[in-house]
């Protein structure tokens, strides 16, 4: 019994989902922890520019880490990687395993904060909200940073993560987050696992953030069978 | 070309090895990092209490990780956990994979930090202390806490960090460094990989101390052919 977890997009996000499922558990002792195998390939083609039609195809390194879990004996697969979840058809047409949705954790995880009726805010790659992975899925009306506040903040905010630096990235991320808040989001989903590593390395935010790394990590804990903390 | 970390001993040091590997690496985007397998299985039995002739060998639990590793076509093998280490030459010898030895990570960390001739301090679990993992192989005199001070502040804080209370474990941690610094220590080495989890938590010690789990991480980047930053 074992989580499969295909990650490396980025590898801080992914470190970060380990950190996040060890601490959300609830245990004494190493043995209460969940068994996990982290497949962290940082070589898999960039999901946004493939999403917007100017890059590789990860597809096919993505299938082969699946693969990787699956030779394994792992019985189930969580992905840190909001952009990822763009070849989620995909990736489950292509294994037995079940797949966790990190836009259902997302939404699993409003419920749980108690973030009341309205809309909220979205932020992520350009490539998820090109897709409109979270509109529809979440259940929400979705309020998105304007095109020039994606190239001013948000994604040069979830490219210095990437390069490992997560103070430069608050003040950008922060300020994104502010504006979907004053523009009447009841909370501001963090909709790529790179923008919570941003958020945490500053001043808490005065308003509901969901933290899909957090998020994906809580569902893996209950679909495991282990209790969250 | 992957890294197989050979971990879950315990799960928040293995998340904290991944996360060091990614910080310490030169890199400005995904594809620059180092590509790693992380087999967190937290199952494995209790090392300390084995090396104390107390509990159920881990060997067969290690072994079957390190078959994992070399299934998924890793190349090379690190370990974040020190007492793990007491099984080494049967993991080495069980295995053509390259594994990396911790206490040599720790040895030119030494060297890297600058400290100077003398005795270390040394921390760890009761079975590392008891196998003698770092005496000889680290080149130093080692000054290790007495029995008294193990069971009052080492043991009991290495068990908080593994129970998610790090900043509970922060000051049994630090008063026994500050002890081992005070009786003559140039530099403390947390030679077991949940006390800088313990140590990272509050204010930061007044004199060079080894993290083993960044001391691990930066032998793994280097020998798989990345920079260290």
């Amino acid at each position: 019994m074992m989580l499969g977890v295909l990650g490396g997009m980025g590898p801080l996000a992914s470190a970060d989902f380990m950190r996040q499922l060890t601490l959300l558990t609830q245990a004494e002792r190493d043995q209460d922890h969940v068994p996990a195998l982290l497949w962290s390939d940082p070589r898999v083609p960039d999901r946004t520019a493939a999403r917007l039609g100017k890059g590789e195809d990860p597809l096919p390194m993505l299938l082969q880490g699946i693969r990787g879990i699956e030779a394994a004996g792992c019985n189930a697969v969580a992905i840190p990687c909001n952009t990822a979840h763009g070849w989620f058809d995909a990736m489950q047409a292509a294994t037995k395993l079940p797949i966790l949705h990190i836009v259902d954790a997302a939404r699993e995880e409003l419920d749980r904060l108690g973030v009341e009726d309205g809309p909220i805010g979205l932020m992520g790659t350009a490539g998820t909200l090109a897709m409109g992975l979270y509109q529809g899925r979440i259940g929400r009306e979705c309020l998105v940073p304007e095109p020039a506040l994606m190239e001013s903040h948000v994604s040069p905010g979830i490219a210095l993560v990437k390069a490992n630096r997560v103070h430069d990235a608050y003040a950008p991320l922060a300020e994104a987050a502010r504006i979907l808040r004053n523009r009447g989001a009841r909370a501001v989903v963090l909709g790529c696992t790179e923008i919570p590593l941003g958020i945490a390395a500053g001043e808490a935010m005065e308003f509901p953030v969901v933290d899909t790394v957090a998020a994906l990590a809580r569902a893996a804990i209950r679909h495991m069978g282990f209790t969250a903390a």
